[in-house]
């Protein structure tokens, strides 16, 4: 039985781009391939075109199933179907796995064809301008001039906030949700915490692990126990596990003892078995990197003066990796450069999670903004 | 020349308990020893001691200076000393290493005399209330019926709390600096992604590293940055460190960028270099399983009902490991049993670090409460 309010069965597809690229750590790539996939139809005037950039841990599967059977929908399903806030109905969706990710797209893992070999420590580390430029690409290889928003949560909002900035005339809206201007020293201080456990693990083999038929394992759990903790809110956990014991009762060892514990273990191993160590690496990289207002003295104000797209700015109000406060440094930087922006800053106790969590205040938002987007794209 | 604030030099001393100890995890150890230090003079009638309670990585040089040269002097030196808020001139202070700790007490690196080798993977779980146990043997030896007052910040607060339930009429004040009547979801989630650094560093050896000539370095280095971050406050870090570059310019890679990644990895190198990563497991354990209310169906202000105590309770504004609000809970658990109880909630961006930090409004709340607790020695 169909869902009506899902884009339905999707297939990824891949983009090749044979022109290098020139990134911003100095290192070119003669050539590149991203996954992509899309949802909806691109109208006749090209206007209705909506770009989904991702976070940390995501890729291009954004909506819809692969088979009748799977079990999970694309990360952000909830979100994106006809009749949805971002209403495939009306607006032609593209989701990307960004360069250097490891689905599909071409990152640490994926074969060097100079050698033979998957790149590992010889991958360079991508930012967020170099994801705007290749992103810029695809876009031109769609025939996409101008998007009538750029979206996303976290990482992804980052990138929406520097597509105002690199492209000002190809962005009509951009939506930066749960996210920051730049990251603080403690932001700093857990990735590199989580850099240290996977760069320290005896397997990670100075990031050419792939010959050596293993992975960094331990790191990589390590990395994500630690990376959940910071995208739950203490009330959040506290309310779904307290002190809740395995058993019942003290066992005293170091076994699994309290509820928390198992749910982080089983997500660190998890994640350990699907994810690319050097790819996280490099996104944590991204991450601490961004910092738009950096060549304008410090000033997001000034980096911002040439924008041209209108911005919905939210936060969540436990959200404390990227705090309310953030949000708000980047929408006063908006006023002061007399930019069209709303904020809201929802309740939540969900930290920030609650970006990927279907929750109706924030969706009423998201739907009512898109209902403006839409809008205009038709008139 | 001699700091005329300063106890001076001081001698550490071994106290040995031929008595087995029946420990809560069901493990009775035959005989241990302990660690520690004493600072002024035990007055006629014995009424004027302190016992001073560490917490997680601390230990029995509480004050003074082995050495002149020693460039650091005992952990909590500012607090304590002639004319200084823990007034030596007028207490006799006591500080221990507890069981199981890596500073000369019966711990996971002593020898095992059954065996000739570390006790290793055999020594047993130690909780907060066998720690009470084994300090009022020391009391007991000592001629130390009845403590002035037993003070402690963080975990050393969980022992000074426990103290008042387990032997009510042995302490007169309890000062509970910087804690919690149990620790969170969000708590424990930090200090099980610490414990699985170091139980999956392979040169752990399952608790047995002494006999493999190693030390689960990259284990208890990963822990140390972890819980560094969580003692200070994020404003803090970012006044300190913010987003300074190492060099001034990104230099991308993995290689130190920012200074905060600098000062956290020193921090762990240092710590990795001194501290016994079975201890580490072992204090990270005592502070999980501490919940006086647990045995009075959750309710502290029940746990608390025999209470002798008079109870000095005080919190930092920006310590966010162990906030405030716990704080208040222990407050309002005293209030409800109809204790005597002062409450400070001071402001500072230190984080939970803050308590042992100098600081005038927190040193001015400290001296003024034991000028209260000293008038009743001499009384």
């Amino acid at each position: 039985m169909t869902n009506p309010s899902s884009v339905g069965i999707v297939t990824a597809q891949k983009a090749v781009f044979d022109q290098p690229i020139a990134l911003s750590s100095g290192v070119t790539l003669p050539r590149y391939e991203l996954m992509y996939e899309t949802y909806g139809t691109l109208n006749e005037n090209r206007s209705n075109a909506i770009l989904i950039c991702h976070a940390l841990s995501g890729h291009h599967h954004v909506a819809g199933r692969y088979e009748e059977t799977d079990k999970n929908p694309g990360w952000w399903d909830n979100m994106i179907g006809p009749g949805k806030p971002i209403d495939t109905n009306r607006f032609f969706v593209i989701g990307l796995n960004n360069l250097g990710g490891c689905h599909g797209s071409t990152g640490p893992s994926s074969i060097d064809p100079e050698t033979g070999t998957p790149y590992g420590s010889r991958f360079p580390l991508v930012l967020v301008r170099d994801w705007v430029e290749t992103q810029a690409r695809l876009a031109d290889m769609l025939g996409i001039h101008q998007f009538a928003a750029v979206i996303g949560g976290s990482l992804g909002g980052m990138q929406a906030l520097r597509w105002t900035i690199t492209y000002p005339q190809r962005v009509r809206h951009a939506l930066v949700i749960a996210s920051a201007p730049k990251l603080t020293a403690q932001n700093i201080a857990f990735n590199d915490v989580a850099r240290q456990a996977i760069l320290t693990d005896p397997d990670f083999h100075g990031g050419d692990f792939y010959a050596h038929n293993t992975v960094p394992r331990r790191g990589l759990r390590l990395a994500r126990m630690l990376g959940h903790i910071t995208y739950l809110s203490d009330d959040g956990m506290g309310e779904k596990f307290g002190r809740l014991l395995r058993s019942g009762e003290y066992r005293y060892s170091y076994e699994v003892e309290f509820e928390i514990e198992s749910y982080l273990r089983y997500q660190g191993d998890k994640f350990s078995d699907m994810f690319d160590a050097n790819t996280y690496l490099l996104m944590t990289k991204a991450l601490d990197y961004f910092d738009p207002a950096r060549h304008y003295g410090g000033n997001l104000a000034v980096a911002l003066k040439d924008a041209l797209a209108k911005f919905l700015v939210i936060s969540f109000t436990s959200d404390w990796r990227f705090a309310p406060e953030r949000s708000r440094e980047i929408v006063k930087a908006l006023l002061d450069a007399r930019k069209h922006v709303s904020y809201a800053e929802i309740e939540s106790a969900h930290g920030h999670d609650a970006f990927l969590m279907e929750d109706a205040p924030y969706h009423n938002i998201m739907r009512a903004y898109m209902n403006r987007v839409a809008a205009e794209v038709s008139a």
